[in-house]
């Protein structure tokens, strides 16, 4: 079993720092609120689900820093809420640790490991519901196409959408994973294929747009994805670029599914429209390790999510059941 | 005027070499077909159009250093034509100037020469078409989203899609180009935001994922893109990712245009399945400016081009026509 992407050590939040990989397996301790804060905006700490295991400890750093003074912790509980708008998850560990203000604390930390603890289970229900559905899908070997990282790096542990690769891989039924860089920051390349070889899986990369034509040459049976916020009408918010990968595979003729806990449906909204998108630095788009891209002053629009509608999602596979429309 | 993307001056072919651009404009003089063939070959001539020249004053040079020889530059015709397999440029240039073989080399030479004088013609005309077919979209200025580099760079000058852009400029008509960064090359980031600043034309620069998010949410009136090859039926060969924008713009409703000299044009194909797809090195997806952007030894798929069907093309635009589907 790999070291957990984020967890509670000694008093303080030990993560993985995933702007350092895959050139270097980085692990950082942060003993501030301000400094989580940090390391979610920069992405050092990202994924729908890492992000509610953030969420969920820093309320804990603020409850043992601020023991006794509960006005201080609801402050950081809010600024933490806020360090990135888009996946649901981030306010979903917040509002969880939170509850147990009122009992101390201790209680608090039990509460925000209660929920790292959780995460790793409820990914592996994920992985095997979804590798079940997938069983429906064909006898043999399957090819999965797959977009940003959903792994191990971007949860506790073990992965929600490349969880059901890592259970295909267990169960001898992967052919081929092929991942997509994923542009501005690269979680495909960086993370996905580096998860994916300490695996020892057979995989590709490709550049983000050639994901419409692996799968109008039929390179991949099926495509799994993860998603940073579900609405209540099955609309999609997930990373920049998950939506014409959808309308590629509408059009291929090949099953899209969406893999998240359940943590990610969020009912108080009622469709992708209403969910906000969070629109990141030009930077990210016109340079790359500081080197640029672009000519200087080249303007970008930088949207980091984007919304896929229900129709185009054949399921979507929490750790409790399989979603699908009609 | 700007320079010329390639020219034929004293004897010798001059390129930009559009490997070094935007950090640097940079003019080389080729003064032998292999090292014509290995400028093509690393893109530092580069654009449906602009290998069209190539091809003419590849077969010039050879005319030149093999006066007499006609089986040495026919030789040198077929290395060149099979420098790239995708775009029907490329053979177009090759055979028009050896047309002229069995009059001498300067006739192969002056037959060069008025090739590219033509283009020029020929991508004003594009320009002004395309502009007018645009008119039809509404009455105030246009946002108008492009793929890859289809501007003067693609070209011996002007541009394609990237010419009708420049012709809105030139008549007010223009609010805003967006442009994808066009991995894995980055012809968007590096060459047409490059020359979108040069025309003084407002601009944003997008990863080339987030083109289905900028339709979705109302940002472009329309989608102009080149074409490398367009078959019998209407399929059209374009730089890959072409195909995904398409079905974005037709999942949003925003008309989808090609623009493209009638050379494009390869009735020899009945339709996209027929035309070959380059696919080129792993290293242009796993790398970039040297620096690695996955684990090393990470393999990956890198189609150079992709085929979108004809259905979902408003319309292609050449120099002598609009043609439209039904």
């Amino acid at each position: 079993m790999p070291m957990r992407t984020i967890d509670w050590k000694e008093g303080a939040v030990q993560i993985i720092d995933q702007t350092a990989l895959p050139a270097e397996l980085r692990v950082e301790t942060i003993d501030s609120v301000e400094g989580l804060i940090a390391a979610i905006r920069s992405l050092a700490v990202r994924g729908a689900p890492a992000l509610g295991a953030a969420g969920a400890l820093g309320v804990a750093l603020a409850a043992v820093l601020h023991e006794g003074d509960e006005d201080q912790v609801r402050l950081a509980a809010k600024a933490l809420r806020e360090a990135r708008p888009t996946a649901v998850n981030l306010a979903w560990g917040v509002d969880r640790a939170l509850a147990a203000l009122g009992r101390g604390a201790d209680a608090v930390v039990a509460e925000a490991v209660r929920a790292l603890d959780e995460d790793g289970q409820v990914n592996r229900s994920i992985g095997r519901r979804g590798a079940e559905l997938l069983a429906q899908l064909g006898h043999g070997q399957l090819s999965v196409l797959t977009h940003c990282n959903t792994g191990s790096l971007a949860c506790v542990e073990w992965g929600t959408a490349l969880g059901i690769v890592r259970e295909l891989h267990a169960q001898g039924r992967l052919k081929r994973a092929i991942a997509t860089e994923t542009r501005p920051l690269l979680q495909g390349a960086r993370l996905t294929a580096w998860e994916l070889a300490e695996m020892g899986v057979e995989h590709a990369l490709i550049v983000d747009s050639a994901a419409a034509w692996v799968l109008t040459q039929g390179l991949a049976d099926v495509v799994v994805v993860g998603a940073d916020r579900i609405a209540a009408n099955g609309d999609v918010a997930n990373k920049i670029g998950t939506l014409p990968i959808a309308l590629a595979a509408s059009h291929a003729g090949v099953p899209f599914i969406v893999a998240a806990p359940e943590s990610t449906l969020d009912q108080s909204v009622a469709d992708g429209a209403a969910i906000p998108i969070e629109l990141r630095e030009s930077a990210e788009v016109t340079s790359w390790c500081g080197q640029m891209t672009a000519p200087s002053g080249t303007p970008a629009l930088n949207p980091a999510f984007d919304i896929t509608p229900a129709h185009l999602v054949t399921a979507v596979v929490t750790e409790e059941r399989v979603l699908r429309r009609g």
